[in-house]
């Protein structure tokens, strides 16, 4: 059973509302992840940038939704390595909702051989909450600032590099720069909470992700969810910055990272404003990458040639089968 | 760190609100648990019966409130062993969240090497919540049923007895019907939800919590949140049927089990109220079993002697320490 599979499965038995990145509950919004010793991180991750992720992957759901984040509950299973340094797990999990305005309410602790984080966030329902199943052929899609970063840094990551030690010996400056920054972005990701709360606010802006699986598949997402297809402009696509030359010289393949590389949690939606009126209102740049198609089916322009774009992001069970 | 200390240190730096079985958000009770496999089941227990344990911990915190349960959400770290029954373990979760009126609304599928299911669920705020921290000496200490059978079923399950297999050769009649629903008690747990709301509704129910780290803790925890001590009469606590001569016969110490033992899930409470009295208000019996007193510490009264009755239940880390 792929995790699509699965998910549909859930969706028949539980609740044809499952499938957004939260749930709307009357009044809220609600999201729970969990995070996985060795799935979703290992222990050369420094255990605040643990937590800080834990709370920032929930609170990316709710942004998707255009839901501000109001308060969370927080379970751990905690492993015996992480239990001698794990106030510094719970001190950057403070500073984080601090910083998010959100207040961890309650929670749960148990032992467990991994490291084990599970967060549902709660936040308010926007007067018109987002949807993966709003967008209409015609429209833009858009991301909200550079992809690829993560996967960048994920590969550095399973590849000897560590966040806080020394580089690989003669490591030059720009590509150990560029190593720090992809490393942080996978390590470190920001939750696109204010620009979430404004699509809301946009009755142009149909349709909203974010991209947790990679484009490929979050694309996707969309356009099952609203019966259309997408036309992705691979040069339209805004890359992390340096993606190309350092990450090519540390064997990052830069078309894969942005098209498929997932934990990016930049936001992606459409909307049938252009790029320079939709930067203009919200005050600061998005990026149109394409535009939805009454054909189903995602393709990505290339050199002017259109090929499929298949999903071929993040699947939690894919790597198993 | 212990438990007690870890959850102090959460408290501190979080929310004083943490400390009760869960925390009450404006109209809302809203509660958090995960469930590891190997630390709270093993793969001998049929899936099905995971799924419905890991609800109904969660609905007895919501109980332990007074709080009516509403609303869900699930994630799940799927162990390779669990995926290809995971539909029984679905099939099971829909059943309760039906039974119990609950509606699972959201969640998250992961991968995992061991199975992890972390359940948060939300209640409406009762008119008067039950906490704590809520008991003054003199009132009657009180549980809502039998008690011991769960550490019981524990005991037979580490010991070679399973769920659904074949008992021992030559195991009598009162033993194995005995041993089936002490495992029942301990892998199937029933939340007292429709207790806890008649509870909250009673104005001379003054505190309450659910017995899921033991008799002996969750009596320090009220106490501890209450300022206050207790006295219990050994005798007067009702003994999950036969514990005594088939659970003895099965190397049982029936004692250690009423005491200590967790994952009972019935309720502890306080009240001013006579038994007969507050039986009859509920229309099902209660039991009482002691007295709060101003006098610091829980003190077990056996057999004319009292001495103190030290916080011997579960704890999540002690067995590691």
């Amino acid at each position: 059973m792929s995790e699509a599979a699965l998910i549909a499965r859930i969706r028949e038995l539980f609740s044809p509302r499952i499938g957004d990145d939260a749930a709307i509950v009357g009044a809220q919004v609600i999201t729970t992840d969990m995070l996985i010793e060795d799935v979703d991180f290992t222990r050369s991750i420094p255990l605040p940038l643990i937590a800080r992720k834990s709370l920032a992957v929930n609170l990316s759901d709710l942004a998707a939704m255009g839901s501000k984040p109001v308060y969370a509950v927080a379970a751990f299973g905690i492993a015996e390595w992480a239990r001698g340094a794990f106030d510094s797990f719970l001190l950057a999990l403070r500073d984080a909702a601090n910083a998010y305005g959100v207040e961890i309410v309650g929670g749960d602790i148990s032992r467990a051989d991994k490291l084990v984080i599970s967060i549902t966030a709660i936040g308010e329902t926007p007067a018109r909450p987002l949807l993966r199943s709003g967008a209409r052929p015609g429209e833009r899609i858009y991301v909200s600032r550079p992809i690829g970063g993560s996967a960048a840094g994920l590969h550095l990551l399973q590849n000897g590099w560590t966040i806080d030690g020394p580089p690989p010996p003669q490591t030059g400056y720009a590509t150990l720069e560029f190593a720090r920054s992809a490393m942080r972005r996978h390590a470190d990701p920001e939750p696109e909470i204010a620009l979430g709360v404004a699509l809301s606010s946009i009755a142009e802006v149909t349709s909203c992700i974010d991209i947790s699986d990679g484009l490929s598949t979050d694309m996707h997402h969309i356009c099952d969810a609203s019966n259309a297809g997408a036309e992705i402009e691979r040069e339209r696509i805004p890359m992390f910055p340096d993606l190309i030359a350092s990450g090519g010289a540390l064997g990052i393949r830069a078309q894969d990272a942005v098209l498929h590389g997932g934990e990016e949690y930049a936001l992606l939606f459409t909307s049938s404003l252009r790029e320079s009126d939709l930067s203009a209102r919200l005050g600061r740049p998005v990026y149109a990458i394409g535009r939805i198609t009454e054909r189903r089916g995602v393709v990505l322009l290339q050199d002017g040639v259109g090929k499929p774009l298949e999903p071929r992001g993040w699947d939690h069970f894919a790597h198993r089968e």
